[in-house]
């Protein structure tokens, strides 16, 4: 992984904070919303992963979308820039200032009241600053249920997720974050406040702004409320973990668990037997739900909104149905069931290990990558060889959400080499792994975004047409460039 | 309904078609892609309606991306102003060009490849001149669904339905037009091709350009491929019409509904005892299903892409529990299950012949509107107390679909009055309705767009800074405004 800024660092505007700007600054967020001093300032300008450290003139943290308001357009006026923050987990410095920034890092995290929920209407209306585990949580008191679910989910706000467009375990049935959205309130780099906080499934009147601010990592304006769609909460799940022929077999599985399970496919994870052992040797008290000798597993969760009734059919039957028929067909080499809570929580553990594993484990690489569903089995091919071609000793545990067409494409380094030796190989990994989703119109970034971290292979990837008109539309509305500057693209 | 251009008319670049562009034209698609009489060109400058007849210099009409490339680079050059057309099925005139209009009409009709269909992966590739019906028949011969489905579907042309982001009956379940599509290619107004086309379920790179093009009415580019999800074939499906105590008690039935079927809520309609009086007047050979007498009814469909087992729970039989308990809870009165194809599709032929029941009928007002679901049994009863208000003669048959929020709030003029007398009253109703729905938080267009006849509505309605986002985005995307001018927005 890049470990640092990219060395060529592009243009960003650089009006510092005058001490007449600090005092504006004050008079709209008070001094609890003012953040000035070097070490209260770290947290926020330093990445999660504590590979970025940026700069900054002030933290500012406002209360209402009437300050975030007031603030940008403050900074609007003097060609103060502005780094959008909410909870500090993206995975690519998109939250992070440049070194080089002399302006404010604004922070979403006191804006974090739910106004309404609406159980009947599936809806809920939140602050950007929300944190997402709490949204979770206050939808499920309502019987209902808010699909968007990732490792950081304690930790980072709604703004975020949605600016990044989160993933997660969930997309292959709900979709990505964009698609959990009904409508949005955003600050515009002019300070104007767009409402579009509508909470209707069909609108069709004029462009669609909202898919414009989702995903564009607060480089085109800052959300402040967003209108959540909710589903119904589920009560009957059944989750299975199965051992596979290949990832070939993987898909033509999932492929027919859509209608096995009555369109109720809730996650599909694949995992390596290499990923797997790593996570077994770090993660204390998980069990390997089958002792199988085979290289993939497959993590597959049904879940339905209708509780089970006595002397009707659960997921668990329509599950156990499903795999004596693929054990049948030999894409199933064996097959276990979660017959418990603990049980299902063990897969799941096992699933989500892998981050924290790997850190443990030791330097190692990791591309977020996708391609088309029924591409998978070929990109696994040709990837894995592309990698060993450079550096043969490496060791491989790709995993992922197979159902989105979404592969962690990972890699511990070999045995005993250290961080340093490991670097030398990684622009050659990246390039070639990159090089071969490319060429199979795959993207370099499925669910991370490209914040800071892949601001150079995203030009050099995406066609001039495609980079013209984004920055088109970055210039034409931050023709400043003071919204999070420096991200996603040179402009 | 507006029966003719706004008085105003908007700037609309005005080049004419020199000869020496009309040979360029000529040498670009050959003769067979050029029509340059009268005659010939009627149908196409001519909205299906009847409504409104356009002007044009030529109506043009590609062969493939290369040439619709070519052809608007030329215009591009030229400051000749272009109007993307697809099966002309449009209800709001989008597709229509304005009488002042000298430029070309690009048709998109000769473009209808469709080039690879993956039910592995769930995808579909095709050309944007393809009739919506003929890939619901391609998808239906490799075992998939794909879900679009609207009364044009017969003419109607996928790149239009994804131009206007259309709705239909399936949008409860499986979103607009604009979900269910995973890439896009697009042509710029500068002639320039964006190859957007990747099948990828998740992509974060940079700014999500297709939901930009998607629903702009063709005013930012022409979409001339995508790339279309598709679902799992629909095995098990019931088809029910209940006679139902209000429409409070009809949303309290869908939200129950989604736990019932384990998610399998296809379709929800709501229809008024008025609605279907009138069609079955007018429709030959329709039964009504339930002889009940009450105001308002439900079609409510269940689909599962599971085939019935003998022994297991079937769609009927979850819907048979669900509608006993609906009965015992005082929401559905009476309720009837198609107990035969011939049974279920009676049921749709009622609520899909509205459109033609009226056109019978004689003169009336329809209006396509959206607010949050829950708010919609609110919504209806003040819209028709504020239009019986202004004339109480008139013949309200409510009807839409209930689980997007949805209405096509309907009349029928008064006994006995014709159009011109019902057109003096059209202007105060209308603005009743929009000022309640927006009063609402509604959209004045759910489904149908903006085109040429909403144009002002959409102005008047919409705020500055809303309207300001988009002609930033328009004028920096077609600074010439060349691409379908008048449309949309007045620039």
């Amino acid at each position: 992984m890049p470990a640092a800024f990219p060395s060529s660092v592009p243009t960003i505007p650089t009006a510092p904070l005058t001490a007449r700007i600090r005092d504006a600054l004050r008079a709209i967020v008070g001094e609890k919303g003012l953040i000035e001093d070097e070490h209260g300032m770290q947290p926020y300008v330093t990445d999660w992963r504590g590979l970025l450290v940026g700069g900054a003139g002030a933290v500012v943290r406002p209360g209402s979308t009437e300050e975030v308001s007031k603030v940008v357009r403050l900074c609007h006026q003097h060609g103060v820039a502005i780094v959008p923050q909410g909870g500090n987990t993206g995975l690519m410095g998109g939250a992070t200032p440049w070194p080089a920034h002399t302006g404010i890092l604004l922070s979403l995290g006191r804006m974090n009241r739910v106004f309404d929920v609406d159980p009947v209407g599936y809806a809920m209306t939140v602050e950007a600053g929300c944190v997402l585990q709490t949204l979770q949580e206050t939808a499920s008191q309502h019987d209902r249920f808010l699909p968007l679910s990732l490792g950081a989910q304690g930790s980072c706000m709604i703004g975020g997720n949605l600016s990044t467009n989160a993933g997660g375990v969930q997309v292959l049935r709900y979709g990505n974050a964009r698609n959990l959205v009904l409508g949005l309130e955003v600050v515009l780099p002019n300070g104007d406040v767009w409402d579009g906080l509508r909470a209707l499934k069909k609108d069709n009147t004029g462009y669609d702004l909202k898919h414009l601010f989702m995903g564009a990592e607060g480089t085109l304006g800052i959300i402040t409320k967003a209108v959540l769609k909710l589903w119904p909460a589920p009560k009957d799940i059944c989750t299975a973990w199965l051992a596979v022929r290949d990832p070939s077999a993987a898909l033509e599985i999932l492929s027919e668990a859509h209608a096995a399970s009555e369109d109720n496919v809730g996650s599909c994870e694949l995992m390596s037997r290499s990923a797997i052992d790593m996570i077994l040797r770090h993660i204390p008290g998980v069990q390997d739900p089958l002792r199988a000798d085979t290289p993939w597993y497959l993590l597959l969760e049904w879940s339905s909104a209708r509780a089970r009734r006595d002397g009707t059919e659960g997921m668990s039957e329509k599950m156990e149905q499903f795999l004596a028929d693929q054990l049948e067909a030999g894409r199933v080499l064996d097959a276990a069931i979660g017959q418990s809570v603990g049980q299902s929580r063990n897969m799941w553990r096992i699933r989500e290990g892998a981050a924290a594993a790997s850190r443990a484990e030791g330097p190692g690489l990791s591309y977020d990558v996708s391609v088309a569903i029924s591409k998978i089995p070929d990109f696994i091919d040709k990837g894995l060889k592309a990698v060993l071609d450079i550096l043969p000793s490496i060791r491989p545990y790709p995993l992922g959400h197979i159902g989105d067409g979404n592969l962690h494409f990972s890699f511990m380094g070999p045995v005993g080499m250290d961080q340093q030796t490991l670097n030398q190989y990684t622009a050659a990994i990246t390039r070639a792994v990159n090089d071969l989703v490319t060429s199979m119109g795959g993207s370099i970034s499925a669910e991370h975004g490209i914040g800071i971290d892949k601001l150079d292979e995203l030009s050099h990837y995406r066609s001039k047409t495609e980079l013209d008109i984004m920055r088109t539309i970055k210039r034409a509305l931050d023709p400043q460039n003071i919204m999070n500057p420096g991200k996603v693209l040179r402009v």
